[in-house]
């Protein structure tokens, strides 16, 4: 291109001013424990399995894609149904481009100018993102110092914001906490009691650690048929190890889901992501199955920093939430130096670890020894 | 799910209340020429070519994709120097899922809420609804009678909105009309007028079927050197017989791209999604000579259609608009008892019909032979 014959300004929405692309660094390193990834690429069957499937959509591209995919919302009604015990119908079912564009779609739905999104800090980065890119205003309210959550403050700032859509992270990221059904109860209630031009609001539990959850600790789904203002969000993206698939999903009453058919862009799910996702959800009994792994590599990780004497976060996810470091970003680029890269971010003065193979966690331990002088 | 304990109501937006999600019916008729699909399905080769990337990129999907694509921007670049003579960086070419997010991106970050929208109508039915789900002022001016635009009439239109986005379409759906150069400069210019927040009006000028358009008619990439407020988007849906893989994209300065990347959501183009896109890309030169057939079958369709004494609009694109009707609804149907599935579109009594094959038009000719009583 010639040099320009004018000089560029730009109508740049003044709150976007200045503001970088979110994202953590995309650095080339041995081992990546940064972005909460599965450690596990797919196998050469389900490899398999998705070629073929793609390969046969590949034959019908030169179509749009079925824009309500059933077949797909089908699928991931059955796998809920097994992983859960909670049975839905494909109808009760969304899914989008990552989780990302299905809670983009809650908030272009049920919140905007004027309405008011509820989350609860120190919690998952993007979701005030989701508030500036919708023009819906953000408020967050506490965790406590151990990261659960209080239900009657969380209660209380209900009812003092009346926000249209809520927003519990359970397990939290980046604490790794899951929330007792009686807290979630307690949000919904008072979610109930919430009149945004006569409607209450919508409660969406963020369930994109759900499989890592600990024995005993039941997801939100199980409140679906109880609460008609709850929204359940899960994504392929650990669990299924399909990070870079773009996946995401939803459960929730039907009268929900239509409300955010208004609102995605028309044929927002391509035939081939379709076809990834269905094939990956036939072989959902050896992908969960690396699940198990990981969570006992996870305990593993939490019990032996224990022994070293840090503060660990209690965890139902795939990482852990350490510290506390007087200067972590020294802690954080001694890993890095070490090839091991980890996340830098919760509250001042810890850090998050992703829960990698046990090789990949050995590496971490053995430069933790020697970066914290253990 | 049990019945409901409790009445559902929901916080849905006001402006989005009683409203439809967008689409085209999809029905299951022999002879598809209604959503401008390309009517050739990927040959061996290319099915084969995605299959093969898809494999490569399903044994790395456990991790996110590469943010930020530039091999894929880059072969996009390869391929517009190739097919406008315009060479560009892969830095200056933007990618999403679907033309619809690429323009979302650009509303996001230029329009929304207390900014405009300027376009010309008929055309492209999604552009108000981007505005609505941007929280944008959304303006129509007018094409003249033969669907061409009068530049006068543009530039007032301009001086008087102060619009922060001006969408200009050519060739325009569902007319087919191809803008002049004059005309594109002559908005280019009074936008460069505008004064938002001391900024003029960024021009996308949507190409979604640039490559259909006659031979001698230029696109407007090649202003690009010269106007800092244009923007070009494209889209592998058409030209490249791929609307299900969801590829549209954008040409524009390093500025402007940088700007769509502070709102896309992070990992919005799945690796996927870049495999198939790249792998369809290598094969440009076979994928382009259905084009050329496609040209040839348009222009002989909209001959036929003048021979039989209809009104035609000039076209540049792989559809015609054709008519008028009294009553459009009734050919419409008409043709679909007849197997044939085409758009009831436009202005009143207009119809559109996409071009497909040879035996496929023949069905429609046919058919309209019958339908129109001709």
């Amino acid at each position: 291109m010639t040099t320009p014959a004018r000089a560029l300004r730009l109508p740049i929405r003044p709150e976007l001013a200045g503001e970088e692309p979110y994202g953590a660094p995309q650095l080339d390193v041995p081992v990546l424990l940064n972005v909460n990834e599965n450690p596990y690429a797919p196998g050469p069957e389900v490899v398999a399995s998705i070629a073929s499937a793609v390969a046969e959509a590949a034959s019908g591209l030169n179509r749009y894609p079925d824009r309500d995919f059933l077949g797909l919302r089908g699928d991931l009604a059955d796998y809920l149904a097994v992983e859960s015990g909670v049975r839905l119908s494909a109808e009760q079912v969304w899914a989008a481009n990552g989780s990302n564009e299905v809670m983009m779609h809650v908030l272009q739905a049920f919140a905007g100018p004027g309405r008011t999104v509820v989350s609860f800090a120190p919690t998952y980065s993007m979701y005030p993102e989701y508030a500036r890119d919708t023009h819906s205003r953000y408020i967050a309210g506490r965790r406590e110092t151990d990261f659960t959550l209080d239900a009657a403050h969380a209660a209380e700032l209900i009812r003092a914001e009346q926000p249209s859509v809520v927003i519990l992270t359970s397990p939290n990221n980046p604490t790794g906490t899951a929330l007792p059904p009686a807290t979630v109860r307690a949000v919904l209630d008072a979610a109930l009691e919430v009149d945004v031009d006569g409607a209450p609001a919508v409660v969406v539990v963020d369930e994109a650690y759900g499989e890592f959850r600990r024995d005993g600790v039941p997801s939100a789904l199980e409140l679906l048929a109880e609460y008609p203002n709850l929204a359940v969000s899960r994504t392929m993206s650990k669990a299924f190890a399909l990070a870079g698939a773009r996946l995401g999903y939803l459960a929730a009453r039907t009268e929900i889901i239509d409300a955010l058919r208004v609102v995605r862009l028309p044929y927002h799910l391509s035939a081939v992501t379709q076809a990834v996702a269905r094939a990956a959800l036939a072989h959902a009994p050896s992908l969960l199955g690396m699940v198990k792994e990981l969570r006992v590599e996870r305990d593993a990780t939490v019990a032996w920093l224990r022994e070293q004497k840090f503060d660990v976060a209690d965890t139902d996810s795939n990482f852990v939430l350490f510290g506390t470091f007087p200067d972590r970003h020294a802690v954080w680029q001694g890993l890095l130096d070490r090839g091991v890269l980890i996340r830098e971010t919760g509250p001042e003065g810890w850090l998050r670890v992703s829960i990698g193979t046990r090789e990949e966690m050995t590496a971490f331990k053995d430069a933790l020894v020697e970066v914290a002088g253990l």
